[in-house]
Parts: structure tokens; sequence; C-alpha cells
């Protein structure tokens, strides 16, 4: 099936299909290289967005070098096609060994993350491969409340020196913090104040670990919203690590992290239905195609219907979505069954995960066809 | 990857993981066809839930014949092996008659659902492959507001009159009603009540198209919730066609459907991390994983954590869910980093639709590993 499609038009697509326009990803991609030049920073880029081959190419500038996952899958896909440089941004458990040890081995650069006691006690019990070391990053919590080292504890400062205790068995690359609470910010200027803070308690950590001896050669932070909102505070970072940017979508805008122009991708979905007792239409997108992330997030329903600002999504079964009006009458004769509409998703990361497929679109025709690799 | 976890424990899975109990759901699909046995009705069994071969072979008593599908893809899929019998349970639109006439050459019974003008114009306008008619049933709407025409509406009699206009072209099968305002009930009483009104609508709805001609050989309806509840109202049937049966889930159990031990599918996940602190733990479930549609239907959160009722899931990312108490402090002790936690869908058929493989376990081993299709 796939294959067949290049050079299509997007009218000619099985409904619900996943479309990216490619010179929106693109831009997109090399805007956030440029901040990282700009900045004096190495950017690391999220691949758990797309998850695919050819984005991390435009991710990485064509390099193939300077990723991070968030799953052991993506982190053998990526090895699997000649990428480097990875890291498994995830909290590293011992079951997660055997898989590290062959990612290590293949590697030329292979890191893990730990933010306890029990991950780095694995590392140093466990033999790394011959003539390597395990490649380890402390991931700090500077206020987003998930994985991490809480920033203010003094023990965090003992995990950090048990870290540089045994070089032979340990490299320690420094610290990660992914400053995820961006997202829960009430508006941009917002995401600006908890964008510093994040850098501002980073930066406290490092000191105090400097304070005990403990060098962190990488001091870095990430999340789109506030990498999309670059600052003179990020030129003392030396990493930068968002993932969305590739794709954005409605939820970054509301963060003022892009227009709705420079979403990426979208969801184009044909009109199955009129019923006008309802003053309803149906549409071939439910929440396979789309989730259900959106929901009590946007006056449009659960996603933004593009180019229709008065069409709400206001319902979703699996395989159905269900549109109406804003406001008034439906006026059918402008929607004909069979027709497209194209909907911009509230998460990116949520509705690109339904799908086998991408088609990416250049000039409304279909020049390519990503395949995102599944599971963990 | 996937045949080498054949004969190993659950422990031992990669998570999250799609695991399915195979007696429970051998015995969930046995049920269904003893109902429909004691009912005297036919069993057109729904394989979106699942969307494997598998299922729809224990869904089908083995005979593979006889399946109601949410996609063009399921169809096709089933097709290719060996399944026939098949209805296409979707509002027909032009754009599917090219994969419609290659189904319908293909299969000895394939069958569409219209609820158009539009659809049956369509059908009558497009002569079907040698020696074939279109097979098609009338979609009907009898409460539950999403496709299907409105049983109360004398032009719908007209319709169904144009599916009988012209036999050389078309063979009219029946009505086809999903009864799924079922899953909008507040209690099982009200899904009796609410079965029993669609049944009722249904029936007259065949009684006023009788009055004008048309008969409808196959009067057929379904939902989970319904079938579950079986009553005598059904007997006036000849068809049932519900799906999530199969698996069950917990907005099933709420409904008055099944107990929590009767839901035959469930997430495998693994702790990741304990975070005293702020009295929880991670586990590496996220949205991928389970899907948000259970936020805000239950006290557990997100889903209910099989054998731990103080234990909730209270918010998910990408790859990450994060476990608190229902009440009072974490025994971290007994929830040991690498244990596993298995967690019960909200909705099943959203949960299993994230898993490219489903683990199905008997004794707690692993003796197959089903794969659903996916895409559309």
């Amino acid at each position: 099936m796939a294959a067949s499609v290049i050079g299509r038009r997007v009218e000619e697509l099985t409904t619900p299909a996943f479309v990216v326009d490619y010179d929106k990803v693109e831009t997109n991609c090399n805007m956030m290289l440029q901040t990282c030049t700009t900045m004096g920073v190495k950017l690391r880029a999220q691949t758990k967005t797309h998850k695919t081959i050819e984005g991390a190419e435009l991710q990485t500038g064509g390099t193939k070098r300077g990723l991070v996952t968030s799953t052991l899958d993506e982190s053998e896909f990526y090895a699997d096609h000649g990428f480097d440089d990875i890291l498994y941004g995830y909290p590293l458990i011992p079951f997660h060994m055997p898989r590290v040890t062959v990612l290590t081995k293949r590697l030329e650069k292979f890191h893990v993350m730990v933010d306890s006691r029990l991950a780095v006690q694995t590392l140093l019990e466990t033999p790394p491969p011959s003539s390597k070391t395990w490649s380890v990053f402390l991931k700090v919590d500077c206020g987003n409340g998930r994985a991490g080292v809480w920033w203010e504890d003094e023990e965090d400062i003992d995990l950090a020196l048990s870290l540089c205790s045994d070089p032979t068995r340990i490299t320690f690359q420094g610290v990660y913090v992914h400053c995820g609470n961006t997202y829960h910010a009430d508006d941009p200027k917002d995401v600006d104040a908890l964008r510093d803070e994040n850098i501002e308690r980073l930066l406290k950590f490092v000191e105090k670990a400097k304070k005990r001896g403990v060098i962190c050669p990488t001091v870095g932070i990430g999340s789109t919203p506030s990498c999309r909102r670059p600052a003179d505070t990020m030129k003392k970072l030396n990493e930068l690590h968002p993932g969305n940017y590739a794709f954005l979508d409605v939820q970054q805008s509301t963060l003022g992290s892009c227009s709705l122009e420079d979403i990426a991708c979208c969801v184009a979905t044909r009109i199955i239905g009129h019923y006008p007792r309802r003053n309803q239409m149906l549409i071939d997108c439910g929440f396979t195609g789309l989730t259900k992330q959106g929901e009590g997030k946007m006056p449009s329903g659960y996603c933004v219907i593009r180019d229709h600002p008065n069409l709400k999504l206001c319902s979703m079964t699996q395989e159905i979505g269900f549109v109406e009006t804003v406001e008034g009458k439906l006026d059918y004769a402008k929607y004909p069954v069979g027709s497209l509409l194209f909907l911009l998703p509230w998460h990116s990361c949520a509705t690109a995960a339904m799908y086998p497929v991408y088609n990416i679109i250049q000039n409304d025709r279909i020049i390519a066809v990503w395949k995102p690799t599944r599971g963990w």
C-alpha cells in the first residue's frame, strides 16, 4: 500500500491519514538547530514525537548524532539505522541492563539516565562491555515532579559522587533536566518564568555538586515550550533536548511556542455523512485516529479544524468523529460527503503514535512515506 | 522478538505489555455464542476491539463466518485469512467503492452498510462484480445518535424501498442497529431500559417498512452492554453483533456487563522508581500504553490496578505513569522497583489499539502472541 501513494494528491489518501508538511517540519528542525547555535549549546533531539529515521535526520541536521529517546525500542531502531550518540532518556532499572549492554557495545556513544541508588549500584556492579564504560547522565528534577533526584536534596550529590567513584565502570556525563512543567503554564509569560526557574535550580545543583568535587561535563535542559522561547539564561547550559518542536501542535500554540501555521502535522479525514436532524456531520476520524487528549481544551472541541473556525469536533467513538458548528446552522452544501477536513491535533506526540505510517507532503502531493517505530 | 516470548513467564515481558488471559477470552466468547443460541439469533461478532485472527476464531466458534468490522482494513485482513460473511459495518461513501468491489468479488458474502441516499444511488449506479450483487444492510438509528437513518422518519422507508428496487444490483439484507447509547446509561437498569427501547423502536421500523412492502430478512442489534444482559425481547430479532465482550473492561463492569474478574485483558507494567518526597511511584506505562480514556471515571484514576485497591494511577505522560495511594502513605517495601503491576483498562478497545502484539497467557505463562491488524 504505502509506496503506491507517492506522487498522489492528499485527496486520494485512505483516511484517516497522518499528514506531515515536509517544508514545515524541515523549518521547525532547522530553527531549533539555529537556536542551539545561537545559544552556543548542543542540540540533543528527543525523538519520541515522530519516532522516524527521516525526522531524526532533520533534527540532527543530517549528522545522525545526538539523540535522546523515550524507549529502548527507539534506541535500538536508531542504532539499527546508523545513528550514534544516543541517550536512552528514561530512568534506568536493572531489567533494562541486557539491552543496555548490547547498545553500549554496539554504539560509539550510548548513554543511560539514572535517578536512583539502585540504578547506580547496578551499573557499578555490572561489568561494562570490553573497552567500554557505562556512560551515564544524572536526571535532576528542578520542578517538573516526574523522574529525577530533587535538586535541593543533599543526598543527590552523594549519588553524583557515586557516579564518579569508579571511572573504569562509569563515565559521568552530567545532568539532564526535563522542564516539562512548562506544559502546565498558564500563559507564555509563565512558560518563561518556569524555564528560568528550572535553569536557575539546575545551575544551583551543578554549583553545589562542584563544591563537593563533582564536575558535570554536560548541563542540559529541555522541553519544546522552553526551547521555542529561548533566553540568554540558556547560554549558561551546554545542551538542549526538546522533541515536540519537529511537529508542534495546538497545545504548543496556546503556550506561545508557535502559531497554528507552524504546526507541521495534521490528520486528513473525510466527511462520511450529514445528519441535519441534529445539525451534525460525521467524519472518519475517531479516537484511534486522533486520541481524546484535546478533551475540554479548546472551544473547537478535540482539535482545531484547519480553515474552519466555526466547526467543532464535539465527540468521537473508535472510528467516527462528530462535527457540529460552534454557532448557527451547518451549511451542508459547503461540506459534501467524501470531502476532506484537516485536523490539527492538541498533542501531536499522542496523535502520531496512532499511525503506522506518515504521509509526507509538499505542494499537496505525497513525496514520501515515513514509518515510525512502535513498541517498547 | 515475538516468538521468543512463548513459554516465558509474564514477569519476563518487556513492559508495558498487553496481556490477554486465554481462558477468560475463550469463556467470554463462548458465553456470547451461548447467549445467541438461547435467544435463537445469529451472532455477527464485531472485531474492532481485538482485530486479531485468533480472537475472531473464538468469536465465531471456529466457523470463521459472521463478522462485522469497523474498517476496510479489518475486512481485508479477515478476508485474507479465510473468513467470510463479513459486514463492513461503517457508513458507505463512494470513496470506499474500489475496495468494496474487490471484497464483494473475493468473498462469498461481503456486506456493506448504508444510511444515505448518496450511498444507495452509488450502489444502484455501479455494476457489481460479475454474478454478484451488492449485499446491503440499512443502518437505523434507534436512539444512539451516531450513524443511521432515524427510525421515525418516513423517508427512510423510501431508502429501504430503493434498496429493494433492483435485485440484479442490490440484495437487501435487512436492518442493523448499534445501541451504543447503552454506554451512556446511568446504571445496569438503565442499560436494560435503553436496550429494550432500541429493540422496540427497531421492531416498529421493521413493521412500518413491512406495511410499505419492504421485508427485512435480518433484524439485528448490538452493543456489549445490551448483549451481556440478554432479555427475551431479543428473541424477536435474528442477529446480535456485540464486540467488546471478547475482552471486556472496567467501563463494562460499571454498566453491569461483567465483574472485574471477567476482564480478559490488562496492561503489565513495571515500577520504575520511588519518589517518597511526594508519596508517589512511577511505572513504565504512560498514555501510549493505556490511553487517557479513563480520565475522571474511577476513584483509582485512569484504570483499576488489579489486586491493589488502594493504588491510584493519577497521571500519565507519554511513557510514564504516576501512581499514588487513594489514602495514606505508600508502603514502598511492598512495591519494589522492577516488580509488576497489572492495569485493568477503562476501555479495552482503546488500550488494545496501542499495541502491535498481544501476549496470550495461561497459568501465568505466555502461550501465544496475537498480532492485530492496524490502519484503515
